[in-house]
């Protein structure tokens, strides 16, 4: 099969792609297990609007996003609007807003988001995303649960050699506010540190006149990652930190322990300059790699915060993905090719009811249509119904 | 059950709607259940995008759909995109263009479209459309084959004591033909007749000085709706009329005959002013109805232009509707609520081996975790995994 997502660019925009057969059908079937199994975690599927007012969908969630998303002009409120460019901040709202529970929900869900810049595989600016979220519980087991569930969702759509990024956005947040860093410093320095740029820390951190001992601290975050050997490590170098970092650093210690009992085969790489979502994440986040793909397909993490503004700050975990992507690099072998049986035009009634009786019991059944062009074979059928002894028969061609 | 798609107004515009749990559950249901419906008759799934080029989504279509569509600037290419309003146009061009065979091609699809303003039911302006079109084939039987799915598609969804309107736009396109009207002049009377303001059609024959024959033919039209037996007058009233009109007749009369064989209990109400879709519609037309409700349910039929600008002028027919719309007024009394186990938390691999056990054989197993509020009960589990004797055993609650 080449690349399921090809894009028809003749006359769709860039990133904006489209799904023909056979490989709509592929999306379909892996939507349906993917979300069967969400299910049978206990996540209810909810339905989030495409596009909602655009305070609404922005609220907690930083610039990123905002520079994100389409806007529009809703003629009937004359207020703007803007497309989904994630999810997870609308199912945060459904949680805190409309179900209002004080037990843990579960939520799910699968739908386009759209990009006004590409940043995902293949230049796609409309990934199909699909996620759960976890409300309602803080602590390593639910972020575990999450992460577990994501780790099936992976091997369901068969991505093998899965290997995980691993931090912690507190461990950063607490040595900034220790450094007293202004909020434009804070974010220098992060865009620094993503870029493992570690001259251009060092020159930061001089110029932001950091006191030595936690400019120390902030610039071996861009070095603090590997193994699980790494945690003793970064308790060693951070150990003049403050207390948030010290208890980030408990949290991921609890995270790994967790990991080795209910994925112990898993590869780990903690990175405690890992900072993926910094500005809407809120503790421990994750990210999924495969061999050769530059980019996570998949990511997660805590985000207690967001629900806020919406009446309620429950605590949140969760993780999202692009099936699209998992489409396209996983593997397809275990999915059925359907077979369809030819019926000639006809209304004997006893033809229509061996047709309805096959369609009833899951077959596909192709319906001659009288001066059509091409036959069974060309209507890429395998069977036909033909009449013999008076009697409509199955025929393999 | 509340009304499963009511507005949380608080915070989403009019008529833009979110599904919540469990509602979004039968949601998903009916969306397996339909598609399975359409796979049965040989249609095959596609995913056209939610935003296209404003040109290519509006290529053929006429201009209500141009005032429904919202518009945006995509900033990559700067050119105007529009958020679809309807999805037949984007099937008619992926047959069109990117399927291209000679043989029929049957295609179905589900998914949001998004309208500046509400036609919908409930005020909406976020129908989830499904439909199934069927290209390469023109004649009563491929209509009658997108009849009974359409019937199928209703029946399925629990709606009954539907009847269907029924006409051909080819009749009131001839004979304004015949009557030499201009475009404008065409376009006045047409928004006359559909609203059957049968003075102000007398009055807008007479301004426009049509022939007095043609112009009796033209008025006739507001009141030739009935049964079956209308037919027979409109063929007496229609007698002057062109070669086009009586094709259109005998096309409708072999739709009648179709109809009697394939759905026999199937009340049907001729319209000859039934001009719905009439821009785009080059044949015959047809809507469901349940009593009760003003507009209607569904709509399909005939439009054999559509894919001329994409380079294969195919003969075209297919049906929509809205899925959220048939939810409303369906019934859902055969779907089945779903029955949740409770696990207690624990690292006990057996337990563990016991839940995944069960999940893999479709339950749906809920993970209580440390220190949450709320036990099995408040969770909504019906049964609880309790270890009793070294076993991990199923309770009743």
């Amino acid at each position: 099969m080449s690349d399921p997502m090809q894009n028809e660019s003749w006359i769709l925009p860039d990133g904006i792609e489209e799904v023909l057969p056979p490989e709509a059908a592929l999306v379909e079937r892996r939507r349906r297990q993917l979300l069967d199994l969400f299910a049978s975690w206990g996540y209810d599927y909810v339905i989030p609007p495409f596009v909602e007012f655009l305070d609404a969908l922005l609220t907690g969630t930083g610039s990123d996003l905002d520079l994100q998303t389409f806007k529009l002009t809703d003629q009937l409120s004359g207020r703007t609007l803007g497309i989904r460019a994630d999810i997870t901040p609308q199912a945060a709202r459904m949680d805190a807003h409309n179900i209002g529970r004080d037990e843990p929900t579960r939520l799910c869900y699968l739908g386009s988001v759209l990009h006004t810049r590409s940043d995902g595989f293949a230049g796609s600016r409309s990934p199909l995303q699909i996620g759960a979220e976890l409300y309602g519980h803080a602590g390593v087991e639910s972020d575990v649960e999450i992460l577990r569930l994501m780790m099936q969702t992976l091997e369901l759509t068969g991505l093998e050699e899965v290997y995980l990024d691993l931090g912690h956005v507190g461990i950063y947040r607490g040595l900034a506010q220790q450094a007293g860093l202004s909020e434009s410093q804070e974010r220098a320095l992060f865009d620094a540190l993503q870029r493992k740029a570690l001259p251009e820390v060092a020159e930061l951190l001089a110029d932001f006149q950091v006191d030595a001992e936690v400019a120390a601290m902030l610039a071996a975050l861009g070095e603090l990652n590997g193994d699980v050997t790494l945690l003793s490590r970064a308790r060693h170098l951070l150990k003049a930190a403050d207390q948030s970092v010290q208890q980030a650093l408990d949290y991921l210690q609890r995270m790994a322990d967790q990991i080795a009992i209910w994925l112990p085969q898993l590869p780990i790489h903690f990175d405690l300059a890992e900072l993926r979502g910094y500005h809407f994440h809120t503790g421990v986040v994750f990210a999924a790699f495969v061999p050769g793909s530059g980019r996570e397909i998949a990511r997660g993490g805590r985000y207690d915060r967001i629900g806020k503004v919406f009446g309620r700050a429950r605590p949140a975990t969760g993780f999202s993905t692009d099936l699209k992507t998992l489409i396209r690099l996983g593997n397809s072998a275990d999915v059925p090719q359907p077979e369809a049986i030819f019926a000639p035009w006809s209304d004997d009634p006893a033809l229509a009811a061996e047709v309805e009786r096959l369609r009833v019991a899951g077959q596909r059944v192709i319906s001659g249509l009288p001066g059509q062009q091409g036959g069974a074979q060309e209507m890429g059928c395998i069977q036909e119904l033909r009449l013999s002894d008076g009697q409509w028969r199955l025929v393999r061609l």
